[in-house]
């Protein structure tokens, strides 16, 4: 078969000035999250292929690269369906493979449990810019408390991170899945629409209350439904203190800890926030995922219209595999978006070691070999990066290229002419 | 399909203590190998079949993890073959990927170009302790250097590497492909059987010279063949200066570069090195893969069996992607084997931050939370892990688990009774 020089269709190659910045990034998240008591951990890239068809995934579940069978499991003249032919599957997110880590483990780890996770996850999906098929996802999860103490802690170590990447003026906006039910129910939609109601809701920041309500309507819904429902934004709008507000208005219908647990995040993370943000309640946010059972968050930032980050309680999902309730709630950050931004603002790298080329004359031996190798272990011991290589005949395009690699100084050792 | 708590067969989960060793060693392996000059880089988990199967990849090409194709290309019913359903599949090593990585990139990067590359690789052995179908390697590799110079940086980049890790007295065996078969030709042995000649003295360690001697016999080969050549290898151990005397005995049929070349290796390494190991001439060192054709070498540790690491010259490979011919070494160290020995000795991770818990009462609210968050931030702040937790009713047990977890402090944060 013939060897093809491209990477396979959607994925990519990474050149070197590139992976300086993900390995300073994936550095720094790692740092940061650990020194909020986040445990690294890591599972295999595949999983069975029944955990990956649990429906936990969603529309993941569709985009799944999946894996032949091998030896005499394989009978691919008598196969007839996929089931036949495959065991295995690429993960399409961390968080189902988390479920299973924590299952298997969860006798060996501490409770409640803080787990960071960064690695590939792949997706069949059609490709097009800046989206791949196989991408970096960070995970930061804690399993196995209840309180909003989770939600405290992932707003903080997520936020510093990213002020420590840079980022200010960002905005973390929260709701509550809850409260969204809450709403919709005050309003008078029946349950089996709800998710109807919210992928509409959804649009609000692209096409306004108006937009909503019209849409709303075409689906069917009644006038009184869809202005009471409007209306309860509208009111939200006005309020000083929105949560406060709610609290009022579903009083009847919702728990007052809802409310109660919304406002001690508010108050938490805005009194020891150490990085330049805003927490907003947004009680029009969504999220895809219909495993979310409580708060909800989703990072925007200013100069760009999609999200960098976003999570939620999923309190139900472990139980699924540990056949025992298990509170859970994770932050994510999206990883390759903000590579492209900081790439996009030609970010430097703080710190970065110094970055010296050698030339070395073709044939160089003996002493004078001996000479460059040493004077080169003494400035690595130094902490200088230095690249000892051998002297090409275009010596001015050798270094040009060099240059573009960020070596800033060059020596060029010669034989001694006899 | 019922959910399965394991990971897929033959791969591993990572647990904490286990990942923060890894993460410690990868770290000092970028530290050390781009201090060296050299670039890291990355390529897609996946490669198009073809490529795994062009013969490069030796006994690995049986091994490979396939790709089912996918949508309106795939049709199982029909199909009977793998290649009728396969169009991807998991890369089994990092050689074939820098290959076509720099087959299609080299416009792009520095000549000679000097990678680091480390990542996740899969082979479906069949699983056997310690040996995971899944599992990482690391690999330098630099291209388009014909000279020494290139053998000389990867083996002091290397051993540079393992002393950092603690490493001392191990063994860098050194041997030349060129060498190997003058040696079988000296002694009368067909080209064509030289494969057949070189798995037989790659059991030297094994079963010493009469062992090979017998076993060449076995194999059909002439006494006055066999005698020539194990006479070649007795002069050689008795000889002071090895390589000396293999160009004196070789000297019509050898070219004196390739003896030359590896004295010179010799004494730069030996000049230069930075860490505690012996250079070692092994001209019973034979290496599995066919497609070295210069210098080989291997790390042996004197208290392990198997090799921690190993290498060579591949100057042909590359030309296959590229049809233009591109001189390649490469050194590739076993990532598993070393995190298994350093687990094994008990290896303290040197400079880890210290770890405190703060454990919090159920209900922790309003100024004691703040309390206990604003002092876990000027902590962290001061490069302390500070992990913040609620408390769990069995304090005890909770404690001991996160001992377990390398926390060797603990506060308590308590609701004022009123």
């Amino acid at each position: 078969m013939a060897l093809s020089k491209k990477p396979v269709k959607g994925m990519k190659d990474i050149l070197p000035a590139e992976m300086q910045l993900r390995d300073y990034v994936l550095n720094l998240i790692t740092e940061t999250y650990t020194g909020f008591g986040f445990s690294h951990i890591e599972t295999p890239c595949m999983e069975n292929i029944g955990n990956l068809s649990s429906r936990q995934g969603g529309e993941n579940e569709k985009l799944i690269f999946k894996v032949l069978k091998r030896g005499a499991k394989l009978n691919i003249a008598e196969a007839s369906t996929e089931a036949d032919v495959v065991d295995f599957g690429m993960r399409y997110d961390l968080t189902v493979p988390l479920s299973r880590y924590y299952a298997e483990h969860s006798a060996e780890l501490p409770a409640p449990f803080k787990a960071l996770q960064m690695g590939p996850v792949w997706r069949a999906d059609q490709p097009q810019k800046g989206r791949f098929r196989q991408f970096v996802q960070c995970d930061i999860d804690i399993l196995g408390d209840a309180s909003c103490l989770a939600e405290i802690e992932l707003i903080q170590a997520t936020t510093t991170l990213l002020g420590r990447l840079g980022f200010a003026g960002f905005e973390v906006c929260v709701n509550d899945r809850r409260l969204l039910k809450a709403m919709a129910a005050y309003s008078g939609f029946a349950e089996t629409d709800y998710d109807q109601v919210f992928i509409i809701l959804d649009k609000m920041d692209k096409i306004g209350k108006d937009g909503v309500a019209a849409e709303l309507k075409e689906a069917g819904f009644s006038a009184e439904q869809v202005e009471t429902y409007l209306d309860l934004f509208t009111r939200l709008e006005e309020a000083e203190d929105k949560i406060a507000c709610l609290a009022d208005i579903l009083e009847e219908i919702l728990p007052k800890e809802v409310t109660d647990n919304l406002s001690l995040i508010f108050s938490s993370v805005q009194a020891t926030a150490t990085a330049d943000f805003k927490l907003v309640f947004d009680p029009t946010l969504v999220r895809g995922m219909s495993y979310y059972t409580g708060p909800i968050f989703e990072i925007k930032m200013p100069q760009l219209n999609s999200a960098v980050g976003g999570g939620g309680r999923y309190d139900e999902m472990i139980g699924k595999f540990t056949g025992q309730a298990t509170p859970a709630c994770g932050f994510s950050i999206g990883f390759e978006r903000i590579i492209t931004i900081l790439l996009e603002q030609g970010f430097q790298i703080p710190g970065a070691a110094p970055r010296k080329a050698y030339l070395l004359e073709k044939g160089l031996a003996g002493e004078e070999l001996l000479q460059a190798l040493t004077e080169a272990r003494a400035e690595r011991e130094a902490g200088v990066q230095v690249l000892v290589v051998r002297m090409n005949k275009n010596k001015k395009f050798q270094k040009e290229q060099l240059q573009k690699e960020g070596y800033t100084e060059f020596r060029e050792f010669f034989r001694q002419k006899k």
